[in-house]
């Protein structure tokens, strides 16, 4: 039999305490192959020391998160600028895949947001391509739309990828953004037809919701999510790349890394491995 | 000039300390033509009372609110009959639609609950044709996936209608659930095309949320939704039935209700009529 956690990745934002090399470290010893990294654990010790350390512990660096953040009325040429830095660091650190998360609404102009995003992706697309770094656009959920991303389904980030070749647009699936979506079947087969999924990324969809929306996301089996439905369908769309788990939660992050890991694999090995594996 | 409250109605949940006969009384007072109702203000007084309590004050009712719930494993029977009083409701009040919450998921199969609504509704439809009762979809943002309407998107809405006469089955836009869909121009031209527009519902989506979603509604201008913009496409999709106030939120809730109907007038006279009348 294969090994489980083959296609395994630890986002760092699921054990948020620990520095870069620990949570480097902790993966590699917990024989998980991929990490997937923040922006501000890179920061810490500097991108190149950061690769370096990624690269000591053998691990894959399965995305950077993240770019974005493009849809402001006054600030478009900075946010490029700093979305040049993010494809550079994604380059340095070995990163195939950008995430990006767009933005929200700077005023009540859902159509002009949104029209920014798409020329300032378009503005962006050639130095990423030069860079051999994918910009990997992350639908979120439409609880935010307003303060985070005006993407806010599959088959839009779909829409948005389409004028720019597969080799350098991509798509996220993240479990706890999509899984309400009544088109996401057809989305996900679309985006593998078209080979672009750049990510899949896991967590569960807590009930009741956190009061900060941004905080509800679960451990595999604590919410409502059928793991085994999209892990299904991602399959069949041809991914075969690595499985990211990004937990945004208090209790998690109160918890001891090292048990979250543990916890994180046995939940995975349950509930998400078998069905990829199938 | 015409009118500019010719088309405004009041959802008694917005003023949801009401009465039915405080909240008629003072819709009539304050000019407006038309009332949306919730079964609970309805059970209060019973049916026949509340029927003529609306008529004595000279109101349309807009919509009942609200039939569905459709969605579970064991329940599902009882939940069929328990619409069929609310069809019989909505037929007495002379509610020519009545608004439809699917309901949620109460495992973590989501497609067989979309399944099990469909069916259910489909067992409905003759009921509600016999009574010249429409049964009005609402799609809720998807935040309420889980718990409360597996409908999440107007798109959606009007597939599950299609197999369905458009005079027995039509669709809510409420403002609050569609104002994010990177595809609601396409489907609120579709449901105008259909003739299933139902009924128009508008409140503000507020930046930050509540920290329960369910009353995170604000009165039209202290959020982020444009009202122009949406106005416009219902308006172009020929709708010209009520529009409706419909708040959940607990600083509303705690204010005067006669202070609330004339904030909700201003507003609706300030970011909504000038569209609708354009």
């Amino acid at each position: 039999m294969s090994n489980p956690f083959a296609r395994l990745s630890l986002n760092t934002m699921t054990t948020k305490n620990w520095t870069l090399r620990q949570a480097a470290e902790a993966t590699a010893a917990a024989g998980l192959p991929a990490i997937g990294v923040w922006r501000d654990r890179v920061a810490e010790s500097g991108v190149e020391l950061s690769a370096k350390i990624l690269r000591d512990n053998g691990l894959r660096v399965s995305s950077l998160c993240r770019g974005g953040f493009l849809t402001g009325v006054d600030d478009g040429p900075a946010a490029v600028d700093d979305n040049r830095r993010a494809i550079d660091e994604a380059a340095t650190l070995g990163a195939p895949e950008l995430v990006m998360v767009m933005g929200g609404i700077p005023d009540r102009d859902l159509v002009g947001a949104r029209a920014r995003m798409a020329q300032r992706l378009a503005d962006l697309v050639p130095y990423a391509a030069e860079r051999d770094v994918r910009l990997a656009l992350e639908p979120l959920h439409p609880v935010f739309c307003a303060d985070r991303a005006v993407i806010c389904t599959l088959t839009q980030a779909l829409e948005l990828a389409a004028p720019h070749p597969a080799r350098s647009v991509g798509v996220v699936v993240d479990t706890f953004h999509v899984w309400w979506d009544p088109a996401l079947a057809g989305a996900i087969a679309a985006a593998g037809a078209q080979g672009r999924i750049s990510s899949f990324q896991i967590c569960d969809w807590l009930v009741p919701m956190a009061a900060d929306p941004l905080v509800s996301r679960g451990m595999m089996g604590d919410g409502v999510i059928d793991f085994a439905a999209i892990g299904a369908l991602v399959r069949d769309a041809g991914y075969v790349g690595d499985v990211e788990v990004e937990i945004f939660n208090e209790a998690v992050w109160a918890t001891d890394g090292s048990t979250v890991l543990e916890t994180m694999k046995q939940r995975y090995h349950d509930l998400v491995w078998p069905t990829l594996a199938g």
